[in-house]
């Protein structure tokens, strides 16, 4: 485990009501699930903000996967970024119903020194400005993965599209690359996603998996058939999570490395699925997501 | 090309109407789609009935694709099957219109001597009573796929019942498989479908691809993505045509003979859903299929 994956990202007390049942100020935030998912194949340094009401013990459960929090600022003027949404029938669809900025209003992510000529580097969901500001405070010349929202395209798409041009691999869902390129068509749109600047790109597509486009070509690993969805929030935090750690823990971004890194991702947001906030993401062990890679690659891979 | 393929269903003219035209009495019927697939690999019987407005022109098109007529039946009491069916914006949902029965009211389907050793066997989606008596005439212990659609579930759910349990191979979509089972996760219904009778299922899934569900798992194929889809009609056909085909090809039946048959499957319905009717099936040979697959494997398949 010699390189460790720097990881800017929000940290933030979620409510999250969904068709069965409703979590109430639960642990979340892209880079929670995005860390934790990532500790399982490295060490995951941590760039977010909390406030003065996160309690010690959500520091020790980030400690007890091993990520590295020099670079969690604790900010006593206010409450930590707090989050509520509600999944409707079927998980279809989900609306934010509440967000309280809160101490990420303010927030500048500062890279600490030891951070800074990590090789691998992931943007999790913040503002594009604040990615880019991180990607300035790097050395060397890292591999960078970027993850944004409707949000952002919505309201930043200068910066977003500024920042995009720097990126190793940005991953956006189906409809996110709609969005931004124009195009319906997906596969059209995650080529043309590619002309904007990044050398890669994942779409991940529900219920059709997830696609990688790189310049030659297209790879596709198959959605993992979750048999209890409980809440979906942090899916796609924890497949970038994985899929970066699992690249920094074979020390290869090449082309086989990224597919081979498809099918952790998935198999590691499966399981984040399974359960609500970072439950089953926390304890389930390398063992779990292996079992799950096992399992895609049978389903998916003709013998010799 | 030792092993032909006995393929019973529907010859038909058709009316499509989609979002973008309209094709007016043009050549259908899930008889016509499959055999026109499976003659890439083989040769079809095929076994149907037409009415006296069946152009000796359409026979001429079929014969020019290999296809054994000598169990198409011509009624010279009544006119061929014809079918109106419209689609909807976006290709989401199809409704029938107009459906004429004619000459099909009182189809039995009569095996030639010459077919009834053949050693694999379609059952296109025609009433499962008839497809059982198809079945009834047949010599020695062939493969048998079949197709049915929710008409025949809805209508006639105790003869598919009695029908699936001597199927190696029912294939169905989505909705099909839920509707049959019960069941609403899509993986589940499929395991449940199998404990129902038939020794494999199919269950094809749209933008998630097709999935083979077999007693000791499932493998699945991803959606080839179409980039002008200009009618879907017999894609399932096709489909189901080109599966069969390719496993008497090889003259195999073996697990990993069928996961590579749902490439090509996969690949040919992709290939007849770009035009109307069967105008491309009809002419784009096995080059353009091989293509497609190869295109599948490199989209799917990790090196070594």
């Amino acid at each position: 485990m010699n390189n460790p994956v720097l990881i800017v990202g929000s940290v933030a007390f979620d409510t999250i009501i969904t068709p069965f049942s409703t979590g109430k100020h639960i642990l979340g935030g892209s880079a929670s699930y995005a860390c934790l998912a990532c500790s399982y194949f490295t060490v995951p340094q941590m760039v977010s903000v909390v406030g003065n009401d996160f309690d010690p013990a959500y520091l020790q459960r980030f400690k007890k996967r091993g990520i590295d929090l020099e670079g969690l600022q604790i900010d006593q003027t206010g409450k930590s970024f707090s989050w509520t949404g509600e999944y409707n029938e079927g998980f279809r669809s989900r609306k934010t119903t509440d967000t309280q900025v809160n101490v990420f209003e303010s927030f500048q992510p500062a890279i600490p020194a030891a951070y800074k000529k990590s090789q691998y580097v992931m943007l999790g969901n913040i503002a594009p400005e604040l990615q880019s500001h991180v990607l300035d405070q790097m050395e060397g010349n890292p591999f960078v993965l970027a993850n944004t929202i409707d949000l952002w395209i919505n309201l930043k798409k200068r910066p977003l599209l500024d920042l995009i041009k720097r990126l190793s691999l940005l991953v956006l869902n189906e409809e996110e690359v709609v969005q931004l390129t124009g195009v319906q068509n997906v596969i059209q749109a995650g080529r043309t996603l590619l002309d904007m600047g990044p050398e890669m790109a994942i779409v991940t597509r529900g219920e059709a998996g997830a696609y990688l486009f790189y310049p030659e070509g297209i790879f596709a690993v198959p959605a993992y058939q979750v048999v209890e969805l409980r809440d979906p929030t942090g899916a796609g935090d924890s497949f970038a999570g994985s899929f970066i750690g699992f690249l920094a823990s074979v020390e290869r971004t090449d082309l086989d490395s990224l597919k081979k890194a498809l099918f952790y991702a998935t198999a590691t947001a499966s399981l984040t699925v399974e359960a609500f906030s970072c439950d089953r993401l926390e304890t389930v062990g390398r063992e779990a997501i292996e079992s799950r890679v096992e399992e895609l690659l049978s389903i998916t891979q003709l013998e010799g």
